[in-house]
């Protein structure tokens, strides 16, 4: 499936917000690299899946891609191990300033963080509200009543209120910048019983 | 950094032996796919790298890609969660019939892979020697010392003879068609002190 993928819009008001304030992407790539050189963590983001039609070969040493289009991701942007933990994550931006669209999110999206929560993983979505310069950590678990409602033709998104019950507000500083294992750590205190490697019955294969 | 992908060689031999008689990613997916949809495993191929330099939009719907080039992986094509465990690997294919290539590794590989297990998740390189029909899964305990001996100057390959003593075979099967994580227990009973969310000692941070 070809789709019209988010980051070509530069005239779109979200990305322009963006630039001027923050860059969800850039400051998490700054927060994993720091995660990984100080040995916290080894969390990466997946490539852009990209589908390729046509290769061009101008020499033997270079391949070059001239024809290819941006294709819907399979799983989520960003996966890696915490701790011993598995842990799988979203990250999504939105210039709206009272609540979170849920179309911001593909379902499969959702289902592979509901497959990964029931595999003894660790999956939530990192939510920044571009224009408040706010950044919740947003935990499967918590997430999963609210998409509920809006496939059951309720509410199509998540009230910035409600965002404040049930999610974690992320702290902008400088190393890490974005420091989302905080988050994680009062977590996994909480639900020590259902995550990771000892909460999941061995499956017969 | 811009690499000639080896998807690319269509000339080349290992491909044309592959194709022949096997496709490792193609089975690797078909097993990824069976693990999925019998909820055993959550584990997906990351996308290919690229770096896209030039779209052009020829409508407002459809973003086209007309100049991309290859880069390297930063990390491993597969990664995802079993049994509450973090897993990671690499898989090689080789047209070689007495050893294993190790330039077939990049560096940067190895190195995640040793990251992956010093945070207490499970990596590992499966290796398919298409002309013996033959598919090995070494983990990255075993393969270390291998590696290590060739960035020293020594030989440059692991020997199909020191294979079969520090790897195990994976057996070709219907479904999954190749049962990998059956190694991979047998592995878990052996290191369960080493691996998962208990074996590693809070970071502070």
């Amino acid at each position: 499936m070809t789709i019209n993928y988010p980051i070509k819009k530069t005239a779109n008001k979200t990305i322009q917000t963006a630039k001027r304030g923050m860059n969800l992407e850039a400051d998490l790539n700054l927060t994993n690299e720091y995660y990984l050189s100080t040995n916290v963590a080894v969390v990466h983001k997946k490539p852009t899946p990209i589908k390729v039609v046509n290769v061009s070969y101008p020499s033997r040493q270079a391949a070059e891609i001239t024809k290819a289009f941006y294709t819907t991701p399979s799983t989520t942007d960003y996966n890696g191990i915490y701790q011993g933990y598995y842990i799988d994550f979203e990250a999504k931006e939105t210039s709206n300033k009272t609540s979170f669209p849920l179309q911001n999110i593909h379902s499969h999206q959702v289902e592979h963080l509901l497959k990964v929560r029931a595999h003894g993983g660790i999956g939530f979505v990192i939510i920044a509200f571009t224009s408040l310069q706010t950044i919740f950590v947003l935990m499967i678990d918590a997430l999963q009543p609210f998409y509920q409602r809006h496939i059951s033709g309720g509410r199509k998104s998540i009230s910035l209120e409600e965002l404040r019950d049930v999610a974690d507000v992320v702290d902008y500083g400088l190393a890490p910048r974005l420091d989302y294992l905080a988050v994680i750590d009062r977590w996994i205190a909480k639900n020590a019983a259902t995550v990771g490697s000892g909460s999941t019955t061995p499956k017969r294969r």
